[in-house]
């Protein structure tokens, strides 16, 4: 068999192991931290009292497609081999967690407890074409509510409190949360007398990418406004305001209805609970429409104030027709997700984060002979019953060659068992050098700087 | 909005939020277990100094296929708007966590320190049709050692050891590890004068389906042995043993070949170094073959004593030609796997898990009225900054429902702000019954059973 495979091996061709670009892997000395934030997160999700929910992969494309405008960006699956009743034909990876969540939601109804909160933090996919802060299999990390028949607005401000805790918990640089509420663009739409307020809204969130003059334009040519109307609807998505002033400054533009004037005041309200938080970290953004065609009241969508081409690194708003439609019961819901891939790709690659170490072991017990594995082993069990963590070296090298072996994966600690049982255990400190007699029964590392 | 999303919710037909088989997803108090399960492990791989990794779901098909006679399993992704050039095509979901890996060690050789040991806690998907235990997505906890040239073979036996610690630690249900060595498999049909020896092992792993009676007519008809070729084979493959004893019986059989010693050798030391572990955990059964053409020396396969037609729930062996034929380096590697989705639902099945809480909160914080939600906010702040899980409830509703609520979600106090500043807190433990006054800068809940 050996001997088959190794003849196998010089024959074949290489399958060249290349990275296929939109699909990120890290080093260990990376994914210690990511795995660090992924705690952290987390531990600020359940101490808010969210319960942990992961839904598969994989849903019925009828379910992905239940709320409109995202077909091109889903990966459907086919079985290699498939056969005629093959049925994986039906079924795609999840592009969201929202979607996945409202199902989830609507299929176990009778067995959940309302309000519902949950969050996900788990792996999204999506057909783009990669560019910068682009993937195409990324991790998200969702909290939402889901409630029969009502949720309080005080959830609106809540979880953008909650994620501004966990941004700041982790030091990303400084972002601003922009919000807005669908009911102020569609009531002011509706204002406006336009016809088609949802085709408005599709443009209008065009603005990061065409800029004022393109979606202008579009809502000329292609949602067939008139000219005064498009000034009015470009007036608006001007607007940005950190306060109540937002109010004010739309009623300026003098377009009432009565759908415009609830939005106002559910924007005003959720500004006004967020209104602690520090100055420019919450921005009303009335630019901000959300593609998606499930979003039905306030709106979020966050981004670097160093990079702000970089585009979304948190978005979310409220649905309250989603997961009731599946069942035909009333089940509102307001979500936010972290994007953190993309936040964690963009920190790595400026140079932001402080990666390592590439082990998680405390402290490397050396092999001082082959005679003396047995004990090194022993004395690597005891540091483990008293919960280290700990590696072995694994064959009796030189002692030089273990201590750099340490060095190289970033353990803090190197521990010399003795070479006779008369003689002392010994411990070296790697990032100070000291090395000092030492007892395994009562030895601990200093703490993690 | 509303009302466009509300009429659209009565008019379109309803997207049922059905279950797709072989897609497993769980209810809150169930994942709650899961997630401490996926903690404990992740916690005794970090013991014994394993570095975290994860690989991208994704890897392109020539990668998956490198080593063979697994593509009938494998999901393969297509966007749904492909285009032209679309690369979609040759891209699938990974089927295991050790050709990632493999791929990954080639892919970083570079910049990676071996012996590189890591874990990886994925899901990974089959395209089979589902039954009893088995899935189509499901997670997997593995551990590898990859080094250059050559892994001591006591690796062999510090992770299934690793592998027994994690599965008591879990309290699962007695397990048998089989183990076999395939240059045994090998080196004994060479001895017996076999042609081809692979194709002998590919019928010998299918014992299990067929039984003795199918793999001799297999050996017979398709791979062409004669009568006292095919009895040998199945006397071999009938041995079982717990300790040295199986090389005694093995000679027995009186074939020869230097493959054969070796591989003998290396079972019996394996065994030897696992004698200390309780009787019964370690068997060598020279019927287990694994099916994967990757493994070349040690092989794995662990089933539950009490359902032994249940299938394998813990794999894995010795593959010293996977990642090396990548850069054509010699990187031999060893590693296990653990089937935890197909551990942790038997054991859901079987009623063995205790679950719950629904909720991760160590508190609900009640609203006493709305004027008094501000000081119920304050005082559920004050208790998470002491590292609490607090949930607060969502408005003023009759006492009797907020705890009601705490209840039903398996949260186990329930915190009373004061009606007012004059009046003191309390605290209920709804497992005792007990409420009594409490001081939110200093209570903290007596700790979980």
């Amino acid at each position: 068999m050996a001997q088959d495979n190794v003849a196998a091996m010089s024959d074949a061709p290489i399958v060249r192991p290349l990275p296929i670009s939109g699909f990120p892997e890290w080093l260990p000395e990376v994914r210690v931290v990511e795995q660090r934030w992924l705690d952290t997160i987390r531990l600020i999700f359940e101490r808010y009292g969210f319960c942990s929910v992961e839904t598969p992969s994989v849903e019925a494309l009828d379910v992905l497609m239940a709320k409109g405008e995202t077909s091109q960006e889903v990966y459907a699956l086919r079985r290699l081999q498939a056969d005629a009743d093959d049925d994986s034909a039906r079924l795609g990876l999840h592009f969201d967690l929202t979607v996945p969540f409202a199902r989830y939601v609507a299929a176990h109804f009778n067995e959940l407890v309302f309000p519902f909160k949950r969050y996900q933090m788990q792996r999204v996919w999506r057909g783009e074409r990669p560019q910068e802060g682009r993937f195409r299999e990324f991790t998200q990390c969702d909290i939402d509510v889901i409630n029969v028949d009502r949720v309080p607005l005080h959830f609106d401000a809540e979880l953008p409190r909650i994620v501004h805790e966990v941004l700041t918990t982790l030091g990303v640089p400084p972002w601003t949360l922009n919000i807005n509420n669908r009911k102020v663009l569609q009531g002011f739409y509706e204002g406006l007398g336009v016809a088609d307020p949802l085709a408005v809204i599709r443009i209008a969130d065009r603005m990061d990418k065409i800029g004022p003059g393109g979606v202008g334009e579009l809502l000329a040519t292609r949602a067939g406004l008139a000219p005064d109307q498009v000034r009015a609807c470009l007036e608006l998505a001007a607007i940005r305001a950190s306060g109540a002033e937002v109010v004010e400054q739309v009623r300026e533009l003098r377009v009432k209805s009565d759908l415009l004037d609830e939005g106002l005041d559910e924007l005003a309200a959720v500004l006004a609970d967020l209104a602690d938080l520090p100055a420019g970290s919450v921005v009303a953004d009335l630019s901000i429409a959300r593609g998606l065609d499930y979003y039905t009241g306030t709106v979020y969508e966050a981004k670097f104030v160093d990079w702000p081409d970089f585009g979304s690194i948190c978005s979310g708003g409220r649905y309250d027709n989603l997961a009731g439609s599946f069942i035909r019961r009333n089940l509102p819901g307001v979500g936010i997700s972290i994007g953190l891939t993309r936040i964690f790709a963009k920190l790595l690659a400026e140079g932001l984060l402080s990666v390592g170490p590439a082990s998680p072991a405390d402290v490397l017990v050396v092999i001082p002979s082959a005679g003396r594995r047995p004990a090194a082993l022993a004395t690597a069990a005891e540091l483990r019953g008293r919960g280290l963590r700990v590696e072995t070296y694994h064959q009796p090298d030189k002692l030089a060659k273990q201590v750099r072996y340490a060095v190289r994966k970033g353990i803090g600690h190197v521990w010399f068992p003795p070479f006779d049982e008369d003689r002392d255990h010994e411990v070296k400190n790697l990032a100070t050098g000291e090395q000092a007699i030492a007892d395994p029964a009562g030895w601990s590392p200093p703490p993690r700087s």
